[in-house]
C-alpha cells in the first residue's frame, strides 16, 4: 500500500521559484569578468533563469541535450544552472583548466549542443571551435555591444542578446525527477575523463543534505563565498543549498588571489567561504602580510585536498575562523563528510578538539561508509586501521556516462579510490589516495602524513611526498618542496623537523625543492607529474 | 535520460541504521511511566527496533498492515517507530486523549493487527479491546513480570517477552520508498476522524527539512526534548529528524507538569525543546513561582496553536530563550513554516524582532504556499490581506486514508481551513481558522487577535474568543477568560485592557469567566464546545 502524499517530484526548478518566492529580495552579488561588482537578488535571478529556459527552448533541443558552461563562478553562470537543469536539458559544466583538446574531446563526448563561456576563455573557444563538432551554437557570456565581431565562430551571440529576447514568465516542465540535471568530468590522472550525470532527485536530496547544521550550516543570515568553483561539481552544491535555504551568496568571479577574495569577503559580510587549500593559503599569506582582520567570517569549509593541520590551527588560532574540513569527490555531487565536532566533544581541550577537527569527518546522511581490506572484508571502526573506503547513497553514481569504464561499483559500493581509517564516533580520516600511498618494505606510508608534518615547517610553503624506487625497499618516500618567498630552508633542517613526529622509517630518504608544484584543473597537487619527474632521482639511501 | 545515481529508495529504516552506525553512543533518555529514567543509546534503540521488526514478523502481518501505539514519548514508542515502519508495516499512533468509543472506531477504520500500549492506557484498552475487532494481538509495554493476570484481554503479551524472543540482527527489507509508513487520524471537530497516510519517502524528506537550520536545526551537538507527542503527528518528525542527525533525545513521558518538565530540561542538558502553548505555559508559572532559571536551554518551539506574544517575550526577555513559532498541521507531517529571521532582520530592534516573532514564519523548503479570496483567486503577499492559506508539496497529502471526505485537493493545493496573511519577506500569519472568524456586520475579526491581548493581560491564564449571535451585526465576540489563581480581573478591567490595541468595533461585547476553558486531545483550546455552550449567552449589545 502506498502513502497518501503528493506525489510532486524533487525538481531544480523548485529551488529557484522558492528563492524568488521566500527570498525575493536575498542579495546575489558576483565580481565580474570585466572587474566590477554586480548585485541583483533571487527575484532578479528567476526572472533570468526563465528567460534562459524560454532561449534554450528556442533552439530546438530535445529534453536532456546538454548544454555546457566554460565560466567562472558568477550570476550568468547561476542563472544557466538554472535555466538549463529547469527546463529539461543537461547542464554540463566543463573545467577551463584543461588543455583545450581535452575540452573539445570532452565536449564532442558529451554531444554539447551549445556552450556557453566567460569572455576570458574567448582564446580556449578560438582553439577549439572548429573541432566541437556537435555544438550548434556558442554563447558568450557578455553584453550585445561586448560581443567581438572578429572570432570566426559560427554561430556566436551575446548571452544577454539570446535571453534579452525571451519572457522572464515561463511554466517550468515537470517530470521524473530521475532525469538527468547535470553532467560533470573527472579529471582522472590514466584514461579518458568519464562523466558524473546527476539527476533532479540526487542534486535536490544533496541540497537538503548539504544545508544541515552538522553539513555547511546554510540559512537565510547567512552569506556565502563560494571559491570552489562552479565549474566542478556544482562548486560543491552551494549555489542549490543557498537557493534552498535563501542565503546570499558572493561569487568571487576570476578573482582568486588573496588580496580580492579578502577583500570581498570583508566588503559583503560574508559568513562562510568554501574552497580548496591552495586559495586558502594565499588569502592567509596576503593577510598575514598586511596584518589583516576578518570582521564576519565565521568558518570557512575546506575540501578538495587535505587540509594541513597548520592551515586549520592558522584560522582558528589567528583569526577566530572555524575551518570545517570537509571530503567528497565528483562521484558524489561532491559531499560526504564535513568535521564538525560532536556534543560530548564540545568539552575537550583545544588540542584534543584539534585531534578531530584533522579529519575529514562525519558522514551526511544520505551517505553510507564502509571500509574494507584488499579482499573486499569489513574493517572495524576504530580509528586506527585503515583500508579501501567504499560509498553508496542517492546522490552516488552507479556508473559513468555512457558506460565508460564498465560498472565501478562493487556489491553497490561504490569505491572511492581512498584508503581511509574511521574512528567509533564516525569521524573518517583520509589516510591516502590508494595510488600516492608509499609502499615501503611491506609497510605503507602516507603520503598525506609526510606533507601535513613538512607544511608545519615555517620555511614551507607547498610540499608533495612522492613514491621512489628503491632496490632494497621497492619505494622510498621523496619530498618536493616549494620554499616560502624569502625561505632558505635545507634539506637538513626539513628532515630534522621530522624527528619525534614519525617513526624514523617514514620519514622521506630526501628532499628536492623545486620553484612551483604542478597543480591539476581543479588545484590538487599532481602528482603524477611528480613522480614521473623523479622517477630517476637517485635516492641517498639505495 | 535518466541520471545515472544509485537507485537507493528513501526508508525509515535508514535512519536509524544510520544513528546506530555514526551516533552509536548518542542518548536516548527516557522518563518512564513507573516515573524513573531510562537511559540508552541509539546502537541499543537500532537493536531492539530490530527485534520489534522480528516479532512483527512472526505474528505473520502482511506488508502495510497496520500496528497501532497508544503511549507516551518513550524509548519503547521510538522503537515501535522504526521497526514498525521498518519491517514494511505502517505505525498507527493513537491519541490517548480521545474518548474510548472514538480510539475504537479509529483502531477499527484503521484495521489495526496488532495494539501496543503504555500501562497507563490499560484502563483504557480494558474498556476498547472487545470492540476492536480487527486487533489479534495486545501489547504490553512493559516487563513480563508487570503484566497484570487478570485483565480479560485476549492474546495480551508484554513488550519485553514479545521482542526478547527476536535477534537484533535483520535484514531490513527493501521497497517502494512511496509505501506507507504511518497513520494519524486527525481530530476534525465534524464527522468522523480522517487518517493522514504518510509514506516512507515523505517522512525522509521532512527529517531534512525538519532538521534544517532555519527550521529546527538539530545536530549531534543538541539534546532535545519533544513535549510535542509521539502520538500526534510523530511530534513532529523529531524522532526521525533526531536520528538523522545523532542529536540526544529526552522524553518526557507522562509527567508534563511544569516541574517535571523544568527537571528534565536541567538534568538532561536540554537545548532545545518542543511543545504546544499549553505546556510552556505551566512551566513558565512553575518557574516564575520558584524563581528558576535554564542553564542550557536555547529555543523553544511552540505550535499546535499560535503562541500568544506575551509568551514569546516572557521566554526572551525573562530568560533568554528563543521562541520559535512554527505552525503545521496533520494532513503536513507536520511542519510548514517555522519564524526564524532573516539576515536583514537581525539588526532590527527589538520590538521590530517581535513583530516578525509573533508570525508563524517562512516555509521550509518542501512546502509552497498561497493564499486565495473566496472566489479562489490568487491574494498578494503584502502581509495586509488574508485568505484562505492553501499548499502543496511532498510531505502533504493527497487525500485521506480510505478516501474518506473525498478528494480534498483544490487545483492540486490542499486547503488548510485557516485564514492567514503573508508578508513580502514570506512569513506567514494564521488570522484565524476558518470557522473561527467572527463575521461581524459583513467585517471579519480575528478570534486570536483578541486572545492575545486578553491573554497579555495579568489576571487572564487563558481566553477564548467566540461569536455569538447578534440580531443586528449576524455575530459578535465574546470573550472566555479562565483568571489566574488569585486573580480577581473584572469584566471592566478586561474590556478597558483593549482600548488603543484594537479599532472599538473588534472590542468584545461581553467577558464571561469560567473555571477552565476545556481543551482537545492535542492542547487546542475547543471553541467548538464554547460555542455550544454560550450559544444562547445574552450579549448587552443585543
Amino acid at each position: 500500500m502506498l502513502g497518501l502524499m503528493q506525489d510532486q517530484p524533487l525538481l531544480i526548478s523548485g529551488l529557484i521559484e522558492f528563492a524568488a518566492r521566500h527570498h525575493h529580495d536575498g542579495q546575489i552579488v558576483s565580481r565580474r569578468v570585466e572587474g566590477d561588482l554586480h548585485r541583483y537578488t533571487y527575484r532578479d535571478a528567476a526572472r533570468r533563469s526563465r528567460q534562459v529556459a524560454g532561449a534554450i527552448d528556442k533552439l530546438g533541443l530535445a529534453f536532456s541535450d546538454r548544454v555546457a558552461t566554460l565560466a567562472w563562478n558568477g550570476y550568468r553562470h547561476l542563472e544557466l544552472y538554472f535555466g538549463i537543469t529547469g527546463s529539461g536539458r543537461v547542464v554540463h559544466t566543463i573545467n577551463p583548466r584543461l588543455a583545450p583538446d581535452q575540452i573539445a574531446w570532452i565536449a564532442n563526448h558529451a554531444e554539447d549542443q551549445v556552450l556557453c563561456f566567460d569572455m576570458t576563455f574567448l582564446p580556449i573557444v578560438k582553439a577549439v571551435w572548429s573541432k566541437c563538432t556537435t555544438v550548434k551554437h556558442w554563447i558568450a557570456l557578455c553584453e550585445a555591444d561586448a560581443l567581438p565581431g572578429d572570432t570566426g565562430i559560427a554561430n556566436l551571440q551575446s548571452y544577454e542578446a539570446w535571453i534579452g529576447r525571451e519572457s522572464d514568465r515561463y511554466d517550468w516542465p515537470q517530470f521524473d525527477e530521475k532525469s538527468a540535471a547535470a553532467l560533470c568530468y573527472t579529471s582522472g590522472t590514466t584514461g579518458n575523463p568519464k562523466g558524473a550525470l546527476y539527476s533532479h532527485r540526487s542534486t535536490i536530496l544533496h541540497a537538503y543534505g548539504g544545508a544541515l547544521p552538522d553539513a555547511l550550516n546554510l540559512s537565510a543570515r547567512d552569506s556565502i563565498l563560494p571559491v570552489v568553483p562552479m565549474f566542478h561539481v556544482n562548486a560543491w552544491g552551494i549555489p542549490y543549498s543557498a537557493a534552498m535555504t535563501g542565503a546570499k551568496l558572493v561569487f568571487p568571479g576570476a578573482a582568486l588571489d588573496g588580496k580580492s577574495v579578502y577583500e570581498l569577503l570583508e566588503a559583503e559580510r560574508v559568513t562562510m567561504a568554501a574552497g580548496v587549500p591552495t586559495v586558502w593559503l594565499a588569502l592567509l599569506n596576503h593577510m598575514a602580510e598586511h596584518k589583516l582582520r576578518f570582521s564576519t567570517l565565521t568558518r570557512t569549509v575546506i575540501g578538495g585536498s587535505a587540509c594541513p593541520p597548520a592551515m586549520i590551527r592558522a584560522f582558528k588560532d589567528q583569526y577566530g575562523v572555524t575551518v570545517l574540513h570537509a571530503w567528497g569527490m565528483t562521484e558524489m555531487s561532491p559531499l560526504g563528510t564535513v568535521c564538525n565536532l560532536k556534543g560530548q566533544q564540545q568539552a575537550l581541550p583545544p588540542e584534543a578538539q584539534m585531534d578531530v577537527l584533522v579529519k575529514q569527518g562525519r558522514a551526511v546522511f544520505g551517505v553510507e561508509m564502509r571500509i574494507v581490506d584488499p579482499e573486499g572484508k569489513e574493517l572495524p571502526w576504530d580509528g586506527k586501521v585503515s583500508g579501501d573506503l567504499h560509498v553508496k547513497g542517492p546522490w552516488i553514481i552507479s556508473s559513468y556516462f555512457k558506460g565508460e569504464g564498465g560498472d565501478p561499483l562493487i556489491d553497490g559500493w561504490f569505491p572511492t579510490g581512498d584508503v581511509a581509517a574511521i574512528d567509533p564516533d564516525g569521524f573518517l580520516q583520509i589516510t591516502d589516495r590508494s595510488k600516492d600511498v608509499i609502499k615501503s618494505g611491506g609497510e605503507w606510508i602516507s603520503s598525506i602524513d609526510v606533507e601535513n608534518i613538512a607544511m608545519a615547517h615555517p620555511g614551507v610553503a607547498m610540499a608533495a611526498c612522492i613514491a621512489v624506487p628503491h632496490p632494497k625497499w621497492d619505494e622510498r618516500p621523496l619530498l618536493v618542496v616549494m620554499r616560502k618567498p624569502g625561505s632558505n630552508a635545507t634539506r637538513e633542517e626539513i628532515l630534522a623537523h621530522f624527528e619525534g613526529k614519525v617513526a624514523k622509517w617514514q620519514v622521506p630518504d630526501d628532499v628536492v625543492f623545486v620553484d612551483a608544484i604542478p597543480l591539476g584543473a581543479t588545484g590538487k597537487m599532481q602528482k603524477n607529474k611528480l613522480r614521473d619527474q623523479f622517477r630517476a632521482h637517485k635516492l641517498p639511501t639505495s
